[in-house]
Protein backbone atom coordinates (compact mmCIF):
# COMPACT_ATOMS: atom_id res chain seq x y z
CA UNK A 1 0.00 0.00 0.00
CA UNK A 2 2.96 2.31 -0.63
CA UNK A 3 1.09 5.35 -1.91
CA UNK A 4 2.91 7.40 -4.37
CA UNK A 5 2.00 11.06 -2.72
CA UNK A 6 3.50 9.69 0.51
CA UNK A 7 7.00 11.29 1.90
CA UNK A 8 9.80 9.35 1.79
CA UNK A 9 10.93 8.75 4.95
CA UNK A 10 14.70 7.12 6.36
CA UNK A 11 14.68 5.43 9.98
CA UNK A 12 18.33 4.93 11.44
CA UNK A 13 18.51 2.67 14.24
CA UNK A 14 16.41 -0.15 14.76
CA UNK A 15 16.24 -1.03 18.42
CA UNK A 16 12.87 -2.10 19.43
CA UNK A 17 11.67 2.17 19.56
CA UNK A 18 13.40 2.25 15.90
CA UNK A 19 11.91 -0.56 14.40
CA UNK A 20 7.95 0.58 15.74
CA UNK A 21 9.00 3.67 13.90
CA UNK A 22 9.51 2.09 10.42
CA UNK A 23 6.55 -0.25 10.86
CA UNK A 24 4.49 2.77 10.99
CA UNK A 25 5.53 4.98 8.08
CA UNK A 26 5.39 1.32 6.33
CA UNK A 27 1.39 0.50 7.60
CA UNK A 28 0.74 4.34 6.66
CA UNK A 29 2.06 3.93 2.89
CA UNK A 30 5.09 5.77 3.44
CA UNK A 31 8.59 4.46 1.15
CA UNK A 32 10.27 3.71 3.93
CA UNK A 33 14.50 3.29 3.90
CA UNK A 34 16.30 1.55 7.20
CA UNK A 35 19.30 0.65 8.40
CA UNK A 36 20.99 -0.41 11.44
CA UNK A 37 24.42 -0.66 12.41
CA UNK A 38 24.07 -4.35 12.81
CA UNK A 39 22.37 -5.41 9.04
CA UNK A 40 20.24 -8.36 10.92
CA UNK A 41 17.73 -6.04 12.30
CA UNK A 42 16.79 -4.85 8.83
CA UNK A 43 15.40 -8.20 7.65
CA UNK A 44 12.09 -8.23 9.47
CA UNK A 45 11.43 -4.62 7.77
CA UNK A 46 12.54 -5.45 4.42
CA UNK A 47 9.67 -8.40 3.94
CA UNK A 48 7.51 -5.35 5.06
CA UNK A 49 8.52 -3.60 1.81
CA UNK A 50 11.66 -1.49 3.77
CA UNK A 51 14.18 -0.78 1.47
CA UNK A 52 17.63 -1.56 3.48
CA UNK A 53 20.28 1.06 2.40
CA UNK A 54 23.43 -0.44 2.39
CA UNK A 55 25.40 2.32 4.13
CA UNK A 56 24.85 5.33 6.24
CA UNK A 57 25.56 7.68 3.46
CA UNK A 58 23.19 5.58 1.46
CA UNK A 59 20.25 5.64 3.90
CA UNK A 60 20.52 9.52 4.46
CA UNK A 61 20.82 10.07 0.91
CA UNK A 62 17.68 8.45 -0.06
CA UNK A 63 14.72 10.46 1.75
CA UNK A 64 13.76 14.04 2.58
CA UNK A 65 13.21 13.46 6.06
CA UNK A 66 15.57 11.29 8.38
CA UNK A 67 14.56 10.02 11.71
CA UNK A 68 16.92 8.65 13.69
CA UNK A 69 15.97 6.69 16.89
CA UNK A 70 19.18 5.59 18.98
CA UNK A 71 20.17 5.61 22.89
CA UNK A 72 21.46 9.39 23.09
CA UNK A 73 22.56 12.46 21.15
CA UNK A 74 26.05 11.65 21.30
CA UNK A 75 24.93 7.80 19.68
CA UNK A 76 23.20 10.20 17.32
CA UNK A 77 25.70 12.28 16.06
CA UNK A 78 28.53 9.50 15.93
CA UNK A 79 26.00 7.60 13.82
CA UNK A 80 25.18 10.56 11.24
CA UNK A 81 29.17 11.55 10.93
CA UNK A 82 30.00 9.00 7.98
CA UNK A 83 27.10 10.41 6.38
CA UNK A 84 27.72 14.09 7.55
CA UNK A 85 28.04 15.25 3.40
CA UNK A 86 24.78 13.68 2.34
CA UNK A 87 22.81 15.81 5.33
CA UNK A 88 22.98 19.44 3.75
CA UNK A 89 19.21 20.55 3.12
CA UNK A 90 17.56 17.31 4.94
CA UNK A 91 14.97 17.41 7.80
CA UNK A 92 16.70 15.63 10.59
CA UNK A 93 14.36 14.12 13.44
CA UNK A 94 16.33 13.00 16.34
CA UNK A 95 14.08 10.59 18.86
CA UNK A 96 16.31 9.43 22.11
CA UNK A 97 16.96 10.39 25.55
CA UNK A 98 19.14 12.79 26.56
CA UNK A 99 19.97 16.27 28.06
CA UNK A 100 18.75 19.64 26.75
CA UNK A 101 22.72 20.32 26.26
CA UNK A 102 22.82 17.22 24.42
CA UNK A 103 20.04 18.45 22.02
CA UNK A 104 21.63 21.84 21.83
CA UNK A 105 25.16 20.24 20.29
CA UNK A 106 23.31 18.16 17.86
CA UNK A 107 21.45 21.09 16.91
CA UNK A 108 24.83 22.86 16.22
CA UNK A 109 26.33 19.82 14.78
CA UNK A 110 23.31 19.58 11.84
CA UNK A 111 23.34 23.19 11.23
CA UNK A 112 27.02 22.87 10.81
CA UNK A 113 26.36 20.17 8.06
CA UNK A 114 23.71 22.32 6.65
CA UNK A 115 20.85 19.69 7.85
CA UNK A 116 17.41 21.25 9.98
CA UNK A 117 16.82 19.60 12.73
CA UNK A 118 13.78 18.88 14.37
CA UNK A 119 14.63 17.42 18.12
CA UNK A 120 12.20 15.02 19.39
CA UNK A 121 11.30 13.34 22.35
CA UNK A 122 9.51 9.54 22.77
CA UNK A 123 9.50 8.09 26.22
CA UNK A 124 6.21 5.81 25.47
CA UNK A 125 6.74 1.88 25.13
CA UNK A 126 7.07 0.94 21.29
CA UNK A 127 3.72 -1.04 21.24
CA UNK A 128 2.19 2.67 21.90
CA UNK A 129 3.69 4.13 17.97
CA UNK A 130 1.18 4.44 15.88
CA UNK A 131 -1.56 5.30 18.57
CA UNK A 132 -3.72 8.35 18.05
CA UNK A 133 -3.10 9.14 21.96
CA UNK A 134 0.38 8.60 21.61
CA UNK A 135 2.34 11.93 22.27
CA UNK A 136 5.26 12.55 20.94
CA UNK A 137 6.69 16.48 21.24
CA UNK A 138 8.99 18.13 19.14
CA UNK A 139 11.18 21.24 19.66
CA UNK A 140 13.39 23.06 16.61
CA UNK A 141 13.20 24.29 13.27
CA UNK A 142 9.24 24.73 12.85
CA UNK A 143 9.40 24.81 9.20
CA UNK A 144 10.38 21.26 9.20
CA UNK A 145 7.42 20.36 12.07
CA UNK A 146 4.79 21.75 9.07
CA UNK A 147 6.27 20.26 6.19
CA UNK A 148 6.33 17.51 7.79
CA UNK A 149 3.54 17.19 10.57
CA UNK A 150 1.14 14.76 8.83
CA UNK A 151 4.01 12.05 8.33
CA UNK A 152 4.91 12.74 11.87
CA UNK A 153 1.94 11.97 13.21
CA UNK A 154 2.00 8.67 11.88
CA UNK A 155 3.87 7.72 14.78
CA UNK A 156 1.16 9.52 17.54
CA UNK A 157 -1.66 11.29 17.01
CA UNK A 158 -1.24 13.27 19.89
CA UNK A 159 2.28 15.82 18.09
CA UNK A 160 3.16 18.50 19.42
CA UNK A 161 5.80 21.66 18.43
CA UNK A 162 6.91 23.16 21.85
CA UNK A 163 8.89 25.83 20.43
CA UNK A 164 11.83 26.80 18.16
CA UNK A 165 14.17 26.52 20.76
CA UNK A 166 15.74 22.88 20.16
CA UNK A 167 16.29 21.58 23.55
CA UNK A 168 12.73 22.61 24.57
CA UNK A 169 11.69 18.57 24.02
CA UNK A 170 14.74 17.54 25.69
CA UNK A 171 13.81 19.71 28.82
CA UNK A 172 10.26 18.75 29.46
CA UNK A 173 11.43 15.05 28.62
CA UNK A 174 13.23 15.51 32.02
CA UNK A 175 10.70 17.59 33.76
CA UNK A 176 7.66 15.12 32.76
CA UNK A 177 9.73 12.06 33.47
CA UNK A 178 11.16 12.63 36.46
CA UNK A 179 7.58 11.26 38.31
CA UNK A 180 8.25 7.63 36.67
CA UNK A 181 11.01 6.08 38.13
CA UNK A 182 9.60 7.67 41.73
CA UNK A 183 6.41 6.29 41.28
CA UNK A 184 7.16 2.78 40.06
CA UNK A 185 9.63 2.34 42.55
CA UNK A 186 6.42 3.41 44.92
CA UNK A 187 4.58 0.93 43.55
CA UNK A 188 7.07 -1.77 42.90
CA UNK A 189 7.45 -0.83 47.04
CA UNK A 190 3.80 -1.72 47.75
CA UNK A 191 3.57 -4.94 45.54
CA UNK A 192 6.49 -5.82 47.82
CA UNK A 193 4.56 -5.19 51.10
CA UNK A 194 1.40 -6.84 49.98
CA UNK A 195 2.95 -9.88 48.86
CA UNK A 196 4.92 -10.00 52.03
CA UNK A 197 1.70 -10.52 53.16
CA UNK A 198 1.03 -13.86 51.27
CA UNK A 199 -1.33 -11.12 48.50
CA UNK A 200 -0.91 -10.95 44.76
CA UNK A 201 0.50 -7.41 43.73
CA UNK A 202 -2.66 -7.62 40.95
CA UNK A 203 -4.69 -6.84 43.95
CA UNK A 204 -3.68 -3.47 44.03
CA UNK A 205 -3.47 -2.19 40.62
CA UNK A 206 -6.92 -1.47 40.31
CA UNK A 207 -6.75 0.72 43.46
CA UNK A 208 -3.22 2.02 42.37
CA UNK A 209 -4.66 3.39 39.10
CA UNK A 210 -7.33 5.41 40.99
CA UNK A 211 -4.80 6.71 43.22
CA UNK A 212 -2.98 7.98 40.03
CA UNK A 213 -6.56 9.21 38.29
CA UNK A 214 -6.11 11.21 41.55
CA UNK A 215 -3.15 12.45 41.06
CA UNK A 216 -3.41 13.52 37.41
CA UNK A 217 -6.62 15.32 38.39
CA UNK A 218 -4.89 17.64 41.19
CA UNK A 219 -1.95 18.38 38.56
CA UNK A 220 -3.50 21.44 37.39
CA UNK A 221 -4.06 22.85 41.02
CA UNK A 222 -0.25 21.88 41.86
CA UNK A 223 0.84 23.87 38.68
CA UNK A 224 -1.03 26.89 39.63
CA UNK A 225 0.30 26.97 42.73
CA UNK A 226 3.64 26.49 41.80
CA UNK A 227 2.89 29.24 38.83
CA UNK A 228 1.42 31.64 41.50
CA UNK A 229 3.80 30.90 44.10
CA UNK A 230 0.45 30.90 46.56
CA UNK A 231 0.34 27.32 48.34
CA UNK A 232 -1.94 29.01 51.21
CA UNK A 233 -5.02 27.02 50.13
CA UNK A 234 -3.43 23.71 50.75
CA UNK A 235 -6.16 20.30 50.06
CA UNK A 236 -2.87 18.30 51.09
CA UNK A 237 -0.49 20.01 53.30
CA UNK A 238 3.41 19.55 54.35
CA UNK A 239 2.50 18.80 57.68
CA UNK A 240 -0.14 16.13 56.69
CA UNK A 241 2.84 14.57 54.73
CA UNK A 242 5.25 14.81 57.75
CA UNK A 243 2.49 12.86 59.89
CA UNK A 244 2.41 9.67 57.30
CA UNK A 245 6.14 9.67 57.05
CA UNK A 246 6.24 8.83 60.22
CA UNK A 247 4.87 5.34 59.58
CA UNK A 248 7.26 4.28 57.18
CA UNK A 249 9.01 2.61 60.01
CA UNK A 250 6.05 1.31 60.22
CA UNK A 251 6.15 -0.45 56.63
CA UNK A 252 9.79 -1.72 56.79
CA UNK A 253 9.00 -3.64 60.07
CA UNK A 254 5.26 -5.40 58.77
CA UNK A 255 6.32 -5.63 55.62
CA UNK A 256 9.93 -7.02 54.93
CA UNK A 257 10.72 -4.13 52.74
CA UNK A 258 13.91 -1.83 52.19
CA UNK A 259 12.06 1.80 52.32
CA UNK A 260 15.90 3.32 53.08
CA UNK A 261 15.33 5.31 49.68
CA UNK A 262 12.41 7.07 51.05
CA UNK A 263 14.57 8.94 53.77
CA UNK A 264 15.20 12.17 51.10
CA UNK A 265 11.77 12.59 50.08
CA UNK A 266 11.05 12.91 54.08
CA UNK A 267 14.17 15.29 54.35
CA UNK A 268 12.29 17.47 52.15
CA UNK A 269 8.96 17.63 53.57
CA UNK A 270 10.71 18.46 56.73
CA UNK A 271 12.62 21.13 55.45
CA UNK A 272 9.61 22.65 53.62
CA UNK A 273 7.40 22.51 57.55
CA UNK A 274 10.85 24.12 58.87
CA UNK A 275 10.96 27.17 56.33
CA UNK A 276 7.70 27.82 57.53
CA UNK A 277 5.53 25.63 54.80
CA UNK A 278 4.23 23.48 57.62
CA UNK A 279 0.26 24.35 57.08
CA UNK A 280 0.85 24.89 52.74
CA UNK A 281 0.58 22.61 50.10
CA UNK A 282 2.73 20.11 49.44
CA UNK A 283 3.31 21.62 46.04
CA UNK A 284 5.35 23.76 48.17
CA UNK A 285 8.15 21.38 48.43
CA UNK A 286 9.25 22.92 44.82
CA UNK A 287 10.35 25.93 46.72
CA UNK A 288 12.82 23.22 48.93
CA UNK A 289 13.96 21.44 45.63
CA UNK A 290 15.03 25.51 44.10
CA UNK A 291 18.95 25.30 44.67
CA UNK A 292 19.21 28.98 44.84
CA UNK A 293 15.86 31.04 44.99
CA UNK A 294 13.95 31.85 41.77
CA UNK A 295 14.66 34.77 39.70
CA UNK A 296 11.47 37.07 39.90
CA UNK B 1 -34.95 15.94 53.51
CA UNK B 2 -33.72 13.50 56.87
CA UNK B 3 -35.15 10.01 55.31
CA UNK B 4 -37.68 7.99 57.92
CA UNK B 5 -35.86 5.06 56.69
CA UNK B 6 -32.23 6.45 56.38
CA UNK B 7 -29.75 4.74 58.90
CA UNK B 8 -28.81 7.27 61.95
CA UNK B 9 -25.49 7.81 61.60
CA UNK B 10 -22.37 9.66 64.20
CA UNK B 11 -19.84 11.30 63.04
CA UNK B 12 -16.44 11.93 65.32
CA UNK B 13 -13.84 14.18 64.29
CA UNK B 14 -14.95 17.01 61.80
CA UNK B 15 -11.57 18.37 60.52
CA UNK B 16 -12.21 19.02 57.00
CA UNK B 17 -12.30 15.19 56.28
CA UNK B 18 -14.75 14.86 58.97
CA UNK B 19 -16.51 17.79 57.82
CA UNK B 20 -16.74 16.30 54.49
CA UNK B 21 -18.48 12.93 55.82
CA UNK B 22 -20.76 14.30 57.83
CA UNK B 23 -22.04 16.50 55.07
CA UNK B 24 -22.71 13.90 52.50
CA UNK B 25 -24.59 12.09 54.78
CA UNK B 26 -26.83 15.18 55.83
CA UNK B 27 -26.85 15.99 51.86
CA UNK B 28 -28.23 11.96 51.52
CA UNK B 29 -30.87 12.52 54.52
CA UNK B 30 -29.37 10.58 57.01
CA UNK B 31 -30.35 11.71 60.80
CA UNK B 32 -26.60 12.56 61.61
CA UNK B 33 -25.11 13.15 64.88
CA UNK B 34 -21.89 14.97 65.10
CA UNK B 35 -18.92 15.51 67.99
CA UNK B 36 -15.78 17.11 67.16
CA UNK B 37 -13.22 18.20 70.90
CA UNK B 38 -13.11 21.73 69.66
CA UNK B 39 -16.67 22.18 69.24
CA UNK B 40 -17.36 25.64 67.43
CA UNK B 41 -16.41 23.47 64.25
CA UNK B 42 -19.79 21.73 64.75
CA UNK B 43 -21.87 24.87 64.20
CA UNK B 44 -22.19 24.77 60.31
CA UNK B 45 -22.80 21.56 60.46
CA UNK B 46 -25.80 22.10 62.97
CA UNK B 47 -27.23 24.74 60.75
CA UNK B 48 -27.38 22.10 57.67
CA UNK B 49 -29.35 19.61 60.08
CA UNK B 50 -27.17 18.06 62.10
CA UNK B 51 -27.44 17.30 65.96
CA UNK B 52 -24.17 18.84 67.65
CA UNK B 53 -24.14 16.08 70.25
CA UNK B 54 -22.74 17.67 73.98
CA UNK B 55 -20.14 15.01 74.95
CA UNK B 56 -18.61 12.27 72.81
CA UNK B 57 -20.48 9.63 75.35
CA UNK B 58 -23.49 11.16 73.83
CA UNK B 59 -22.65 11.01 69.94
CA UNK B 60 -21.44 7.41 70.30
CA UNK B 61 -24.73 6.65 71.76
CA UNK B 62 -27.14 8.60 69.44
CA UNK B 63 -26.64 6.35 66.68
CA UNK B 64 -26.07 2.21 65.60
CA UNK B 65 -23.53 3.21 63.47
CA UNK B 66 -20.11 5.77 64.38
CA UNK B 67 -17.35 7.06 62.37
CA UNK B 68 -14.85 8.62 63.49
CA UNK B 69 -12.23 10.22 61.40
CA UNK B 70 -8.63 11.83 63.19
CA UNK B 71 -5.75 11.83 62.26
CA UNK B 72 -4.39 8.89 63.97
CA UNK B 73 -5.40 5.34 65.26
CA UNK B 74 -3.91 6.64 68.69
CA UNK B 75 -5.96 9.58 68.12
CA UNK B 76 -8.93 7.22 67.63
CA UNK B 77 -8.54 5.13 70.82
CA UNK B 78 -8.18 8.70 72.83
CA UNK B 79 -11.41 10.24 71.38
CA UNK B 80 -13.16 7.17 72.25
CA UNK B 81 -11.81 6.41 75.67
CA UNK B 82 -14.40 8.40 77.54
CA UNK B 83 -17.23 6.63 75.69
CA UNK B 84 -16.06 3.47 76.18
CA UNK B 85 -19.22 2.31 77.93
CA UNK B 86 -21.03 3.48 75.00
CA UNK B 87 -19.39 2.14 72.26
CA UNK B 88 -20.90 -1.98 73.43
CA UNK B 89 -23.10 -3.22 70.19
CA UNK B 90 -22.17 -0.72 67.95
CA UNK B 91 -20.36 -0.66 64.30
CA UNK B 92 -17.81 1.64 65.02
CA UNK B 93 -16.13 2.40 61.28
CA UNK B 94 -12.88 4.51 61.23
CA UNK B 95 -11.03 6.88 58.70
CA UNK B 96 -7.82 7.19 59.39
CA UNK B 97 -4.19 7.28 58.23
CA UNK B 98 -2.19 4.32 60.40
CA UNK B 99 0.10 1.54 60.30
CA UNK B 100 -1.84 -2.21 59.74
CA UNK B 101 -0.50 -2.59 63.77
CA UNK B 102 -2.58 0.38 64.58
CA UNK B 103 -5.46 -1.13 62.92
CA UNK B 104 -4.98 -4.64 64.92
CA UNK B 105 -4.65 -2.70 67.98
CA UNK B 106 -7.66 -0.65 67.82
CA UNK B 107 -9.56 -3.99 66.34
CA UNK B 108 -8.35 -5.74 69.72
CA UNK B 109 -9.44 -2.30 72.21
CA UNK B 110 -13.03 -1.62 70.08
CA UNK B 111 -13.30 -5.84 70.17
CA UNK B 112 -12.67 -5.59 74.16
CA UNK B 113 -15.42 -2.78 74.60
CA UNK B 114 -18.00 -4.92 72.80
CA UNK B 115 -17.95 -2.77 69.74
CA UNK B 116 -17.56 -4.15 65.98
CA UNK B 117 -14.84 -2.35 64.18
CA UNK B 118 -14.45 -1.58 60.46
CA UNK B 119 -11.34 -0.29 59.59
CA UNK B 120 -11.57 2.00 56.63
CA UNK B 121 -8.97 4.24 54.40
CA UNK B 122 -9.92 7.26 52.88
CA UNK B 123 -7.08 9.60 51.37
CA UNK B 124 -8.55 11.40 48.73
CA UNK B 125 -9.05 14.95 49.12
CA UNK B 126 -12.11 15.98 50.79
CA UNK B 127 -13.90 17.57 47.79
CA UNK B 128 -13.85 13.84 46.43
CA UNK B 129 -16.12 12.31 48.87
CA UNK B 130 -19.63 11.51 48.24
CA UNK B 131 -18.28 11.45 44.50
CA UNK B 132 -19.93 8.03 42.36
CA UNK B 133 -15.76 7.37 41.71
CA UNK B 134 -14.30 7.95 44.93
CA UNK B 135 -12.55 4.38 46.10
CA UNK B 136 -12.77 3.83 50.12
CA UNK B 137 -12.03 0.43 51.42
CA UNK B 138 -12.34 -0.89 54.61
CA UNK B 139 -11.81 -4.35 56.21
CA UNK B 140 -12.42 -5.98 59.60
CA UNK B 141 -16.09 -7.05 60.34
CA UNK B 142 -17.90 -8.15 57.41
CA UNK B 143 -20.81 -8.16 58.98
CA UNK B 144 -21.00 -4.30 59.65
CA UNK B 145 -20.14 -3.98 56.48
CA UNK B 146 -23.24 -5.53 54.65
CA UNK B 147 -25.32 -4.20 57.34
CA UNK B 148 -23.99 -0.73 56.27
CA UNK B 149 -22.56 -0.80 52.97
CA UNK B 150 -25.89 1.21 51.29
CA UNK B 151 -24.68 3.90 54.29
CA UNK B 152 -20.90 3.80 53.33
CA UNK B 153 -21.55 4.07 49.33
CA UNK B 154 -22.94 7.77 50.22
CA UNK B 155 -18.68 8.39 50.49
CA UNK B 156 -18.17 6.95 47.78
CA UNK B 157 -19.56 5.25 45.10
CA UNK B 158 -16.34 2.87 44.73
CA UNK B 159 -16.82 0.95 48.01
CA UNK B 160 -14.84 -2.25 48.79
CA UNK B 161 -14.48 -4.63 51.57
CA UNK B 162 -11.07 -6.44 51.41
CA UNK B 163 -11.46 -9.01 53.96
CA UNK B 164 -12.13 -10.18 57.65
CA UNK B 165 -8.82 -8.88 58.66
CA UNK B 166 -9.06 -6.11 60.15
CA UNK B 167 -5.07 -4.36 59.01
CA UNK B 168 -6.04 -4.76 55.44
CA UNK B 169 -7.13 -1.51 54.73
CA UNK B 170 -4.58 0.04 56.45
CA UNK B 171 -1.98 -2.10 54.42
CA UNK B 172 -3.18 -1.45 50.99
CA UNK B 173 -3.12 2.65 51.94
CA UNK B 174 0.23 2.07 52.83
CA UNK B 175 1.28 -0.02 49.69
CA UNK B 176 -0.86 1.54 47.45
CA UNK B 177 0.59 5.09 48.98
CA UNK B 178 3.57 4.48 48.12
CA UNK B 179 2.80 5.96 44.99
CA UNK B 180 2.07 9.40 45.99
CA UNK B 181 4.97 11.27 47.71
CA UNK B 182 7.76 10.00 45.26
CA UNK B 183 5.27 11.19 42.04
CA UNK B 184 4.70 14.19 43.32
CA UNK B 185 8.10 15.25 44.18
CA UNK B 186 8.81 14.31 40.73
CA UNK B 187 6.43 16.51 39.66
CA UNK B 188 7.40 19.55 41.26
CA UNK B 189 11.12 18.81 40.42
CA UNK B 190 9.77 19.14 37.01
CA UNK B 191 7.95 22.03 37.71
CA UNK B 192 11.21 24.15 39.22
CA UNK B 193 13.19 22.65 35.93
CA UNK B 194 10.92 24.20 33.20
CA UNK B 195 9.86 27.65 35.34
CA UNK B 196 14.21 28.00 35.78
CA UNK B 197 14.02 28.22 32.04
CA UNK B 198 11.38 30.80 32.04
CA UNK B 199 7.88 28.56 31.16
CA UNK B 200 5.21 28.28 33.39
CA UNK B 201 4.66 25.06 35.08
CA UNK B 202 0.96 24.79 34.09
CA UNK B 203 2.63 24.32 30.69
CA UNK B 204 3.72 20.15 31.49
CA UNK B 205 0.56 19.46 33.26
CA UNK B 206 -0.97 17.94 29.66
CA UNK B 207 2.17 16.04 29.53
CA UNK B 208 2.65 14.58 33.00
CA UNK B 209 -1.00 13.39 32.42
CA UNK B 210 0.08 11.49 29.69
CA UNK B 211 3.14 9.76 31.40
CA UNK B 212 0.17 9.03 34.30
CA UNK B 213 -2.25 7.73 31.88
CA UNK B 214 0.63 5.82 30.15
CA UNK B 215 1.58 4.31 33.90
CA UNK B 216 -1.62 3.11 34.82
CA UNK B 217 -1.59 0.77 31.70
CA UNK B 218 1.51 -0.59 32.57
CA UNK B 219 1.12 -1.57 36.22
CA UNK B 220 -1.22 -4.89 35.22
CA UNK B 221 2.17 -5.77 33.00
CA UNK B 222 4.48 -5.00 36.29
CA UNK B 223 1.67 -6.52 38.57
CA UNK B 224 2.00 -9.70 36.52
CA UNK B 225 5.78 -9.62 36.39
CA UNK B 226 5.85 -8.92 39.93
CA UNK B 227 3.72 -12.09 40.60
CA UNK B 228 5.03 -14.31 38.36
CA UNK B 229 8.61 -13.54 39.29
CA UNK B 230 9.30 -13.77 35.34
CA UNK B 231 11.00 -9.90 34.58
CA UNK B 232 12.11 -11.41 30.80
CA UNK B 233 9.89 -9.86 28.98
CA UNK B 234 11.01 -6.19 29.46
CA UNK B 235 8.91 -3.35 27.93
CA UNK B 236 11.19 -1.35 29.90
CA UNK B 237 14.55 -2.40 30.96
CA UNK B 238 16.40 -1.74 34.10
CA UNK B 239 19.78 -1.05 31.40
CA UNK B 240 17.19 1.53 29.93
CA UNK B 241 16.93 3.42 33.59
CA UNK B 242 20.27 2.68 34.41
CA UNK B 243 21.21 4.78 31.20
CA UNK B 244 18.53 7.30 31.87
CA UNK B 245 19.87 7.51 35.52
CA UNK B 246 23.50 9.29 33.97
CA UNK B 247 21.58 12.47 32.79
CA UNK B 248 20.53 13.03 36.44
CA UNK B 249 23.42 15.72 36.79
CA UNK B 250 22.33 17.66 33.53
CA UNK B 251 19.59 18.31 35.25
CA UNK B 252 21.28 19.73 38.03
CA UNK B 253 23.57 21.91 36.05
CA UNK B 254 20.77 22.62 33.77
CA UNK B 255 17.35 23.96 35.82
CA UNK B 256 19.07 24.79 38.93
CA UNK B 257 17.19 21.92 40.66
CA UNK B 258 18.40 20.01 43.65
CA UNK B 259 18.57 16.44 42.47
CA UNK B 260 20.05 14.93 45.06
CA UNK B 261 16.96 12.62 46.75
CA UNK B 262 17.24 10.65 43.20
CA UNK B 263 20.31 8.74 44.03
CA UNK B 264 19.34 6.08 46.19
CA UNK B 265 16.98 5.23 43.41
CA UNK B 266 19.48 5.85 41.04
CA UNK B 267 21.58 2.78 43.45
CA UNK B 268 18.50 0.92 43.55
CA UNK B 269 18.58 0.22 39.77
CA UNK B 270 22.18 0.18 40.05
CA UNK B 271 21.93 -3.29 42.43
CA UNK B 272 18.95 -4.50 40.28
CA UNK B 273 21.64 -4.54 37.38
CA UNK B 274 24.55 -5.74 39.11
CA UNK B 275 22.11 -8.63 40.76
CA UNK B 276 22.07 -9.61 36.83
CA UNK B 277 18.45 -7.89 35.94
CA UNK B 278 19.77 -5.24 33.33
CA UNK B 279 18.00 -6.77 30.56
CA UNK B 280 14.81 -7.94 32.90
CA UNK B 281 11.52 -5.24 33.58
CA UNK B 282 12.28 -2.61 35.69
CA UNK B 283 9.71 -4.04 37.74
CA UNK B 284 12.42 -6.76 38.88
CA UNK B 285 13.29 -3.77 41.24
CA UNK B 286 10.56 -5.03 43.25
CA UNK B 287 13.03 -8.19 44.12
CA UNK B 288 15.76 -5.20 45.03
CA UNK B 289 13.36 -3.96 47.82
CA UNK B 290 12.93 -7.02 49.74
CA UNK B 291 15.15 -6.90 52.75
CA UNK B 292 15.32 -10.89 52.60
CA UNK B 293 14.13 -13.26 49.73
CA UNK B 294 10.83 -14.02 49.56
CA UNK B 295 9.15 -17.01 50.92
CA UNK B 296 7.85 -19.64 48.76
Amino acid sequence: MAGENRTSVTVVGLGSMGRALAEAFLAAGHPTTVWNRTPGRAGPLADQGALHAASIADAVASSGLVVICLTTFEDTRAALEPAARALRGRALVTLNSGSPAGARETAAWATAHGARLLAGAVKNVPSAVGKPDTLLYYSGDKAVFDEHERTLRVLGGDTVHLGEEPDLAALYEMAVGAMLLPALVGFFQGAAAVQARGLRADTMVRFAGKWLDMLKELLPVFAAEIDSGDYGDAASSVNLFLAAAAHDDDLTEETNVDTTWLAPLHDLVRRAAEAGHGEHSISALTEVLRKSPQRA
